[in-house]
Order: structure tokens, then C-alpha cells, then sequence
């Protein structure tokens, strides 16, 4: 065992974090406020790989692992949790056009994809099919060299700003079976984009339900074979869910920074507030959680780096832990800031309410126990 | 004992629930999104007795008990818990004029602020004075008749909306005996209000700075006698905490039926999400903890009522229990609804932004334990 | 509502409480070494009434509330929490054999009952029969005037050691309306004795699987009609809950005022214990949980005297809620003490080893969250 | 980053299981009952090289690092964790004199307690010093070539059944900087050992008091140099709580499998437990908790080994959160055990006792939190 970062990985994380200060921080109040879409951001981010983090150099990603991806986005979510987190979700969909596409599509698509030069969305949730996502219904139907989809999605992140969407539909029979993936360019005749949602966080990055309506796609923009689709879907996620974890971490980490400074700052009853013990062992819990969380994601990212046959339990263990405890840390946070972590001057109460919505997607942390409980049941053991 | 409510509660609690559908409920979104102050609102509340439910009725109030006005404060909340939050400061500032105003004051003063047609605010925090209010620094010179004011208060309810402030100041030394209270105009030269805070909930109420550049006040202005201000504004937030604490119970009351519903009504995997057992043990465990923040926090305002020897032991109970665990009902609320939990069509997420304030004001949930501990190691058995 | 005890209450309290110090305190550390089950003290108990508390006086009983019950276990449990519990499962049983039992059956075994010179124990549970009861396999043959009774039942609180017990049979088909009950003399031939479970704790009290063959009673030995058994069990476990949840009231009651004393006594790095804030915010924190546990079981217990259509679900909640809320409580009383909690030197230990089964037994606290989540998605809002 | 075990690890990992699996599990719950000290088991672990993991191999130690040992207390406490915990204690003991102590004494004593010939005691803990240890009152007095010892040493583990203690003494001033450490021979005349304490779990060894009475030792038994010995002490420590965190690991390892197993025997309902969704999900918790829990542990381990500038800080995190964590999965995996887990006949009340102590000792988890705030404050950033 060794937990060293290599002298590459080390200079990632430096890149990062050089970044996160000075393009993402610095705005990240401003983009919630304004529920703005920082798109410029996005391609400056591009210019230095983050886009295609763990795409393969052949098609102008970076071809780095999950871990060197789950180092990168931990530092970048430091700055702005929400864009991060988006950016985690279109490096997941770059990932799995790069992986499934045909090789035409793959090459037309992937390299103004990993430069940020075009945005893609990851569209599997429906109004009717969260959790049990299996279930969905949209429909594509074969109508000669193409395919027509129909039906509707939600909660799709970047919506109506991307430019490519990463979709599941149904071509065969009910359940996971009968589901495929599909590219579908974002401006393909019929369809149409809902309101921006307004969500508690996650501000900087649009959400929008996404209708359609007789979309007509070539057969080539299938990824994977027919009823791939929700295999496809999963494996993009084991990922993602390394991605949202590390988005937490970051939120946790800069909250814990932000606390432990304004509690040696801040002066009560004549003393800093660090001076009480109370507010010692609150820190002391908030750091030794984070690290917990930290691990966790960096061992999951691990095994899904090294194909471990129970990467999947590994990553939903990581995203369930780390989402909960970091959410927390954020919290402990905001409570130790009293009123002003209670208001927009400070970044506490932003770091709560992009931090929250981890517990919820990419699978709730209720399915991540599904999943669980599902591999112990069948005599894995921990 | 007897856990009953009289036919009188039943009734009042009845027409604050009618009220609280009627005229919060419809409206609390849209007045949080736009930061929306509902005056005209409180003069209807006011018109029901809402405005002075524990100020005696000579001066127009109902003259209830703080137990009545709990169960009064709780049904309000239910449909706006911001809203009810300045309602119950108004209620506590009012009683102060009502209990410690010279007759002349408080004749002039408590049927305009009962009826609902001036309003109050509640002035003792400062930007370097939170949790150790004592260390004020605002102070209140005698100048002949009258005393002059200078100073900063800080996260101010109402203010800027309001008539009067309730406002503690600096007549003699350091320390809590140096405090006295004071009731200001809110419109008297010298006093100018800051932004309107941005926060992350409590938005259909206004919170500002107040600042203070020698503002005259009469000395007929002043509550009880000078360096009686500490201990008017404690036993002003003894109350104060029953309310809010009151204000808690109407979120996490309202975020329970609001789930109980869903649960029954949103189907995944061919089921109502109640069919779970997970959710099922979710929704009980809410249950459960409602109930017993809903008793601390009667049992609270029934000692504070009997003015018993440790009614501010009691209120601090109630306050840091209700406060923490209905705060974790809403989050669970929230969890429970999924997507749906995190945007604004659902009230989920306003819940737990309107109810995170609740564990930092009227003395945080870390000094209601330095209150309750310190009552401990004195000796008293709970 | 009214919070206040009645003089007669605190007469009760007060009785209570002196025979736990004098009578059970001392001793409860010796017989929780020697596993001894102090059949001396409970017939002292019952000579103060406390073998039938909530029986009618016309058979001996004192005939008080389930209110006045709970004041007393609580005091009670304070000096020996296992001994107590034993008690308040006498008082179930005897309960039931007043309210079901034939004229004869209760003017024959009540009297003896009441007064402590007998004991009773409460059979339902089987090896294979534990959450759901209404499994159970046990026999019972109408055979002429008598009922042959075969099976075996688990976990049986001081069997071996009592003169009767009330025991549930299937005189029926399957499931909760093919039961009975019956009352059983504990030397009838056929029945023989397991040996003493080596329990965690609760070793005051001896548990001990109980075999019957062909075990003969007649038919007056019904408890209500044939069928009723598993409402008339159900009906006893209501208060049995309340009971139950009384003695971890007790057990936490008394290990916080040990800890309050002790920290004030113990000194580290120069000053007692309690001088450390975070000692302090865990005291405050650990009363006000006692009394949140204790506030709800006194409103279950007035919702079962009351005849409350909800009386179930509010004594599962507060079984629920006190059981676990009171074992934290003795568990953070223990590390308080550091090492001289881990030794049976002093009680905290034993304290935490007694509130342990509280959470098991009187239906789990999982079934709890079923009972309470049922009534839930009935529709009964709380 | 590389989270894999060398084929070292694993052959090492695979001879503690076995040994665990053979030697230690069958027995630990007559041990547990019997309060039988297992010395031929110490022995036969010796042989196995289990005495003197991470002491140098020249004198008779296998040289491992602290990662390694880990790994092995982890398997051996899964067999019997009170055992475990004792041969960690001597580990930790027999690595300070092979650090420490002239190469005379270390060739004497070393090879005699590698090997598990001889057993040793560690000595800090005073009556009236436990948490706050540098302030210790037991003396050692220069007396020509010797020194005389007088003083008191409490829960000493293996007191009066080991042969040499590792005391810690005061030679100087007040404070860490006037303490020594010195090796005692188990039978110098002036020692004599108080009875076995009777404790909650770790029953399978002793622990007494020490009491020395001008008890004389050579110049030559101090380890170090004068006034190293709070140093040495915690130095040993850092050690010591990653330790006694594996044995909370290994407990908590147990208890998991022993639920997984329990609950798809165990019918209830007409289907094994395992079937219900609350349970799976409190399995999955239990999986997670115990898996972030090992990472710290490891990761501290290997910072120790590292020589990391903030070893002692990740050495008390790991501690806190593993010994806090695997608390819960015993006592979870108790509660699915219901009845069944208070129970001795089931080891699973056992692993709570066991591992109740491991949040207490070497140095309590309220310590850990001084250290690891103390380290925040000072900069550190985790």
C-alpha cells in the first residue's frame, strides 16, 4: 500500500488548484446569485485538459485515471462546487462517447468535447424513472438508417446550453434490457428545452427538462449495441459517482478552511472562538471526516482504475460516505459561522446548498445502499 | 397531568390554521423568491390577535398564555415559517414595551403594535456582539432629558419595514449590568438601515444592519430602569426561544405531511415509495421526533407560563431540541422527495433553508448548552 | 395541559424513590455479579403496592394510572434498572390475568400477585417467534374440560423463579386470530426449565426457555375467549412499552446525575472535569435527552389511561424514542467517566449493559417503526 | 497511489486469519466467561512471531512495518479481540525497550519477549492521572546506581501475569520534561499488584493496579535519557492507537459477517431477514463504516511508518473515527441479532464489550480530538 501522490499526479493537483483559485472562487458567489452559466469558464477549463480528464489522448482527452480525475476535481470544486460538479458530468458523457461510440462519431465528436469547445449533457433520469431509472420511457424507434426518439427527460444538468446529449432510450422490451444509448445532437429538430429549474444550488449550471418529439438520429449515433444502453448508463455512473464524491470533498475542504480561519479570526466573550473546546472538537470531527471521505473516494477511484470486479460496490460506498459526511462538514461550517454563515457574504450557506444535492443524484444515497446491500448479500465481503 | 388541549386552544389553534392555509401557504414561495415583506399580511395577522398574542389585553393584546401562543406560532408556520419567525419577534418585542415601557409608552405604542399596524423590531445583536450579547458596544448617553444614541446593530428582522426597535444600549460599564433597553422610533434622525441581507432563507423577512448616529430618544424611552436591559431582552428571548422553537415544529409538521403524501402518491419500481420499508422507517422516525420536540417545547412554555425557577433551563431545551431535530425532519423531508426535494416547485427545500436558521438565532443551540449546562453543575436535576 | 404532578403523584414518586435508595441501589451491583434475583425485595415491593400498580384494588392492586405506573418504575429503576424491569413485566402480566381472567382465575391468583408473594411471567416469544409473534407455534389442544399445551418458549423473564405464567397458544389457524391466552401455573406437570441465559445484562432477573408437554389446565384457565390472545398480548405490551421505557428513564436518570457528579468531583490538567467546555455541552446535551424521553412517555402513558384511539402508536414512539435516547445517554455517562466506567466498580457500565435489551425487547424498536409507520400511512397525522 | 497488499501482506494477513480462526475464536468466549488470561495462546502466537511484529528482527522481532502489524491484529482480533488488544499492548511495550533501552537490556529482554516467552506491561496511567498523563505522580529517585520507585499505576493491562513493565516516572520537575521510562522487572521487590479488576469486556486479560514501594532498579533499566519518557510514551502511543484501532477493526469485521450470516438464516415474517430493506440498508452501513474506518487506520499506519511529520495527528484520527465506527457496527450488528445478541450463547454482546473500552483508552477519543485540533490550529490542513 502506498498513499503517496506521484510527482505528475502532485503537479495536477497544483494545476488544479491554481485554477480553482483564480478562475472558479473568485465568481462563484457572483454565477449562484445570478444562476449564471459561466460557458468562458468551461473552455478555459478545456485549455487545460479538465474536459476530457480521463478520455483517451487519442480523441484530445487527457487519458488520466479515475484517482489523477478525482485529485483534479476535488481541487477545482474548492472553488465553485456547482460548476465542477458539471464539469464532472461532461467529462462522464465525453467518457462514454469516447468509449461506445463508433469511430466516426467518436472522432467528429470527441475533440471539441475534451477541448470544452462543445458541451455535452447526460440525459437518463424521466419525471416517472429516478431512482428506478430502468424504467424509462422514452422511445426510439427504428425507422430505416435511423432511429426517432420520444419521450421526456428531467433534471438534465446543462440543458439548453450543450451541445450533445448523452441519452438512454428504449428500443427493446421493458427493464434494463431494452435500453439503448444514443447521441443526439442538443439542436436536432424536435426538441425543446423547459425553464431552467430553480433549484437550492447548484446555480451555475442550468437544469431543464428536455422533450422529444419525433428526434431523428442516424443509426451510427447509437453507442454500444442495441440494449446496451443501461450497461452503458451504469458504467458512466460508477464514474460519476467517483466525480460527485470528489465535488464534495472539495466543498467540504473549503468549508473546513473557511471555518478553521474565521474561528481563530472571530472574537467572543474575548477570546477567538477557536479558544473554546467546543469549537476545537467540532473542527477536530470536521477534519478527521473529510479524510475519511477522502480515502473513501480515493479507493474506490482506485479500484475502478484497476477494473476490480467489485468496483461498483466500492464506488457507491464512496459516494454514499462521502456525500453524507461532507455534507455535514459543510453544515458544522455554516453553524460555526452563526449568523454569518447564515448569509450570501459568506460562502458557508452556498457550500450547503451545492453540497446537498450529492446525497440525491447520480443515484440517491438510498440506491448507492441498494446497491450495497445487494454485493454483501451475495458474499462480498468488505 | 394532562396533555389536552382546552376548547379555547382547539379554537385558536383552528384559526391559525385557517389563516396559516389561507393566507401563508399560497404565498410563502412566491414571497421567498422575491424577497417579498408581506406587510399587508401582518396586518391581517394582526386583525386575528396574532400580532400580541401574549401581551396583555389591556393594551389590545389576547393576553394568552405562551403555551396558547405556541400552539398558535406552530399552525402559522406551517404555511410560512419566515413569515411567522418576524411574527413571533414582533410578539416578543411588543410584550417588552407591554411588560417594561412606562404606561405613557406603552399606551402609545402596544395597540398599534398589537393590532398589527406598527411593527417591531428586536435590536440587541451586533456585528462584534453574537453570542456574547453582553459585550455590546452601542451606547446610550444621558443628555439631559433625553439619551443619545450611537452604535451598530446587526441581522436585524424587519428592519428597515418596521416602526419601532427595541434596542439595547451601553448606559453604564462593561458587563450585562451596563445594559439598559430602549424604545427607539424607527424612523428618528440619525438612524439609517443597511442593505437588505441576502440570506439563505428567511426571505419574506427583511434583515439589516441599523446603525446609529446620535439618535435622540426621550428618557421616558427607556424599559424598566437603566441597567435593567440585559435582563429585559434574556426574558424577552426566554419567549423567544419557545417561538422560534414554535416556528420549528410548523416546518417539520408541514415537511412530514408534505412527504407523508408524496410517499404514497410517487411510484418507482412499480410501487408508492411508502411501500418501502426504508421510507416507511424514515417516516416514522420523523414522526417520532416531531412529537418530542412538539412536548419539550410545550412543556417549555407551560414552565415559562408558571413562571417556574428554571423556565430559562426549560426554553433552552426546547429551543436546541426542536430546533436541531426538526431541522433534520425537513432535511429527511427533503431526501425523501429526491430531485423533487431540491427545487423550488416543491416547498422541501425551503423548509430546510427556513429552518437552518433556527439552530443559529435567539442565542445559538452552542449557548443554549452553556445555559443548560451551567443550571446542570448548579445543581439542578432534571 | 398541565405538567404539574398531583400530591398523590409525588407521594407515590416519593415512596418510590426511598425504597430504590435504600432497597435496591445498595444491592443492585451484587446481584448483577452474582446473578441474583432478589425475591426478598419484590416481595418488599409488593408490600408498598408495587407488584400491582395499575391492577384494580377490588383484587389487591393499587388501581393507579399507567402515568402513576411510570413514576414509580421510573424512581425504581434509578437503584437496580434490571430488577425494575422484572417488576414492570410482573405488573403487565398481573394486569392482564385482573382484566381477562375468569371471576375465579383473578380472585384465586391476583391477591397473591398484587401483593408480590407470587410472581408471574409473560410468555409469548418463541425460539422461531420473535418480531412476529403472531408466528408462534405453541399448542394448545382442547382436550374435555382441560387444554393440552405443547411448545417451547424463549426468553422468558424470571422463569424458572415465578409461580404463573400468562402464556400465548394457538388454539386456532394460522396467525394472529388463531391465539389464545392462557394462565398457566408455572409448576404444572410438563413444563421444565432451560438454564439461565448468560445475558449482557439484566442479570438480576433469570431468563430461561420454557418446554411444555402435554402441559394440562383447564378451561377456566382462559384469558378472554379463545382467539383474543393476541389482542389481550398486544394490550398488555402497549403498557409493557411504557413500562419498559419507564426503567430507561431510570437507568439514564441515574447515570447522568453519576456523571454530573463525578465530573465535578474528578480533576485533570488542573480543574475538575467539568470545567471543560466540551464536557459540559455533552451533560447539557445528555438532560436534555432525558427529558425528551421522558416528556414522551408520559404523554404515551396518558394516551393509554386516556383510552386514546392512537395509544399504540404514541407508546411505540415512546418506547421507541426513550429507549434509545436513555441508552446514549448511559452510554456517554460511561465515557465521561473514562476507565472507571469500564469497570464494575462503579455503575455506569451496568447501566449501559441493563438499557441494552431495552431497544430489543417489548417488540424491537424496528417493530416499533412498523407499528408507527403504519399508523402513519393510515393517515393519522401526529 | 496503490491500495493493493504485497504478496507479503497477504501471506502475513493469511497466517494471522488461520491462527485467529484455530487458535483464538473457539475459545474466546469461554475466556471471555472464565476471565482466562491465555498464556500458552501468547505463546504459541510468539512462535508465530505475533510478540514482536515491528520490533527489529536482531533482537528476535519480525522487522515488519506498522501497516503490516495492522493487518495482523486485525485478522487475530477478529478471533478474540480482548486477547488481541493484550498482544498489541505488548508489542507496543516490547518496541519501546528494543527502541530504547541500552543494548544491554535490549539484549536481555528482547529476544525472551519476541518471542512470547516473557510478557510486558505498559505503565502511564496513575489513579489520578489519565488523560492528563505528564502529570503523574509516581517518583524515581537516584540512589547511586540504582534508582527507587515509589507510586501507584492503575488499569494496568496484564499486571501480575507479565514480567517486565515499561513504567513511566518521574526523575525531574513538573510536567512532560521531568518524566523517565524505565524497564521493571514484573517481580522487583516493593511491587505488588491489586486485585484483577472486574470490567465490562476484555476479560481475557487482567488489569490491576501496581503499586511500587522503594522498589530499586539499576541505572541501566532507563530507556532513553532522563526526561524522555513522556516522549517515549507517545511515541509508543502513536503506535499504540493505530493498534488498538485494528482490534476495533477486527471486532467489527466479526460482528459484520456474523449479522450478514445471522440474517439470511434467521426467518421472521415468512422470509429471512435478509429480505427486508432496512435491514440490507443497515448492512450497507455497516460495510461502509467498517471499510472507512480500515482506510484511516491504514493510512495512519503508513504515515507512522512514513515517518510523516503529522503521524501523531492522522495516528489520534484514525483512532477516534475506527474505535468510534466499528462501536456501532458491534452494536448494529448486535440489534439485528435481537434477542439473540444479549445473549453470551452469540459473541456479538461480547465484540460490544470488547470493543467499548478502544474509545477510552490510549488516550480517550476526547484526547485524540485535543491532538488533532491542536494540529489544526496550528495550520495544519488536512
Amino acid at each position: 500500500m502506498d498513499f503517496s501522490l506521484t510527482e505528475e499526479q502532485l503537479a495536477y493537483q497544483d494545476t488544479a488548484r491554481q485554477f480553482s483559485d483564480k478562475a472558479l472562487a473568485p465568481f462563484a458567489a457572483d454565477w449562484d446569485a445570478r444562476s449564471h452559466f459561466p460557458l468562458n469558464t468551461l473552455r478555459e477549463a478545456g485549455q487545460l485538459g479538465f474536459m476530457g480528464l480521463y478520455t483517451p489522448e487519442a480523441v484530445g482527452g487527457l487519458g488520466l485515471s479515475r484517482l489523477d480525475a478525482a485529485l483534479v476535481f476535488e481541487q477545482l470544486s474548492r472553488g465553485c462546487t456547482s460548476t465542477t460538479a458539471f464539469i464532472t458530468i461532461h467529462n462522464m458523457a465525453t467518457w462514454m462517447v469516447a468509449s461506445f461510440a463508433t469511430d466516426e462519431i467518436r472522432t467528429e465528436w470527441c475533440p471539441a468535447l475534451t477541448s470544452g469547445e462543445k458541451l455535452a449533457s447526460y440525459c437518463l433520469t424521466e419525471p416517472g424513472a429516478g431512482s428506478d431509472a430502468a424504467a424509462l420511457k422514452t422511445t426510439a424507434r427504428r425507422d430505416g438508417d435511423d432511429y426517432l426518439l420520444n419521450g421526456t427527460k428531467a433534471f438534465i444538468s446543462g440543458a439548453g446550453s450543450t451541445d450533445v446529449l448523452v441519452l438512454m432510450a428504449r428500443t427493446g422490451g421493458a427493464g434494463a434490457g431494452g435500453v439503448s444509448c444514443f447521441l443526439v445532437p442538443a439542436d436536432a429538430p424536435g426538441i425543446s428545452y423547459g425553464r431552467n429549474e430553480d433549484k437550492m444550488g447548484w446555480k451555475s449550471q442550468p437544469t431543464r427538462q428536455v422533450t422529444l418529439e419525433n428526434v431523428r438520429v442516424p443509426v451510427s449515433h447509437l453507442l454500444g449495441q442495441e440494449g446496451d444502453g443501461f450497461r452503458i448508463a451504469m458504467r458512466g455512473l460508477d464514474g460519476g459517482r467517483i466525480n460527485i464524491a470528489s465535488c464534495s470533498l472539495g466543498a467540504a475542504s473549503a468549508a473546513l478552511a473557511q471555518a478553521g480561519e474565521y474561528v481563530q479570526t472571530r472574537q467572543q466573550f474575548g477570546q477567538p472562538l477557536s479558544d473554546f473546546q467546543t469549537v476545537q472538537f467540532r473542527l477536530a470531527d470536521m477534519a478527521t471526516e473529510l479524510v475519511a471521505a477522502r480515502q473513501m473516494v480515493y479507493l474506490a477511484a482506485w479500484k475502478l482504475d484497476q477494473g476490480d470486479a467489485e468496483k461498483t460496490l466500492y464506488c457507491a460506498m464512496a459516494k454514499r460516505l462521502a456525500t453524507d459526511l461532507c455534507f455535514n462538514v459543510c453544515n458544522d461550517a455554516l453553524q460555526l459561522h452563526g449568523g454569518y454563515g447564515y448569509i450570501r457574504e459568506y460562502p458557508l450557506e452556498r457550500y450547503v446548498r451545492d453540497a446537498r444535492v450529492h446525497q440525491i443524484l447520480e443515484g440517491t444515497n438510498e440506491i448507492m445502499r441498494v446497491i450495497i446491500a445487494r454485493r454483501l448479500l451475495a458474499g462480498v465481503a468488505v
